[in-house]
């Protein structure tokens, strides 16, 4: 039987509640963002969900949710396969810097594509840069010609979906149970796939934070049934934003 | 160049603390234990270690040793191979029971003969015992004819070794820095390897809570130095011991 699969976007981080462009900066949750890790660990232990394998990031925030969960669920043990093509969108040089900073420097309407744009790629970071992911040694292994300096939410769901394929829909096929903690834009290539979302709809699609999103698959892994996970209150929200934004992407 | 390795055995437990036979229990660490832990990674941070790979156990008082050590030296992204080879010798039924109850109940010599002997196994766990580990899922990939019901010092080393050879010395000559987090019988087997003990000499040496036992080795993975890493008073101690157990051992 195809084994169960289950969503998780990190909780917020220090960059979200500062609203900096975040990308591939190994910021830490904030206090509110491990409160929402600890209930999504609650809610998947209360509803009886168990694990085979855990797939993450490379980045501290999901890695710290994940551990959270972890520990909630007594689940310490589970095996962990951290990847970077799970990381959220690389987001060039605007990393670290502040939307209004962004909008004042480019313009409202070149930070509009970059933000929503299917295929827009930020300015790239300049390969003398410190913060290039060649400098960084969780990357030592990847060839610098595969290391992104900046990325489109293209280029983003096109490094996700390999991983799928190779790493992850394997284990479902085989009877294991999945957790998948990971980042607004990696995830959303695995939603894309799951719910067959075209780009329109995947560029409306906001997945909420710290709502585990657990999924029903058939033997072709294709969700017969999906549903959030938690206190009602966190999931009637997290239900209704994406409703809200499904709906905008068939206007 | 041969990679570097760091050995480390998890900090206090709760069952240490209440001096019961823990064995493959599965008991967390106690406040103590963290502190450990936490000097543990300050030390490797200060230092200079930066590792490639993690192994260890699927116990959560190792694991949680090791999470502790990656948030101290901001590590979190390190791949962790977790594997029940690496667990603490298993201690058959004696696991739960405190060491007066269990000279009171098998007598003095017997019980030294379980805890110091080479070959000696306790008294195995009932198939249906429900602390038998073919209950526990983290063991479900493992066939139950592989899974021991009690353990030996000897059958302990036995299933360490192979692991050794197999995944965590490959990396070393490849160049990667491997760190090491496990249990007092299972590190055993490795530094009995890396130091050319002697059964008598393994018997007595007693590894050191919470500090970092660092080697650099040739390219034929024998030691050409290891030292204890920390604050010196932790580390004299650690010293001392180790010393005073081979002595002891030559005697």
């Amino acid at each position: 039987m195809t084994g169960k699969l289950v969503l998780l976007r990190h909780g917020q981080s220090t960059w979200n509640q500062d609203n900096l462009f975040t990308g591939w900066t190994d910021v830490d949750l904030t206090d509110q963002g491990r409160n929402e890790a600890r209930n999504a660990g609650i809610a998947l232990r209360d509803a009886g969900y168990e694990f085979d394998i855990a797939f993450t990031s490379v980045l501290k925030r999901a890695i710290r949710t994940l551990w959270i969960v972890l520990d909630e669920m007594d689940m310490m043990w589970l095996p962990v396969d951290r990847n970077w093509v799970l990381n959220e969108r690389h987001y060039g040089s605007l990393q670290g810097s502040n939307k209004a900073e962004t909008v004042a420097k480019y313009g409202m309407q070149k930070v509009q594509s970059w933000r929503r744009g299917y295929e827009a790629e930020p300015p790239p970071l300049q390969a003398d840069d410190p913060r290039h992911p060649r400098f960084d040694r969780r990357y030592s292994g990847i060839g610098v010609q595969n290391l992104p300096a900046t990325e489109s939410l293209a280029t983003t769901l096109a490094r996700v979906l390999p991983h799928w394929r190779n790493n992850i829909a394997p284990r479902l096929r085989n009877g294991e149970d999945v957790l998948v903690v990971a980042h607004g834009n990696s995830l959303r290539a695995l939603v894309m796939e799951l719910d067959h979302l075209d780009r329109d709809e995947i560029l409306k699609l906001h997945i909420p934070t710290g709502v585990p999103l657990t999924y029903d698959l058939d033997a072709n892994l294709k969700a017969l049934d999906r549903r959030f996970l938690g206190d009602p209150e966190a999931v009637r929200a997290a239900q209704e934003a994406v409703a809200a934004q499904l709906q905008q992407g068939q206007q």
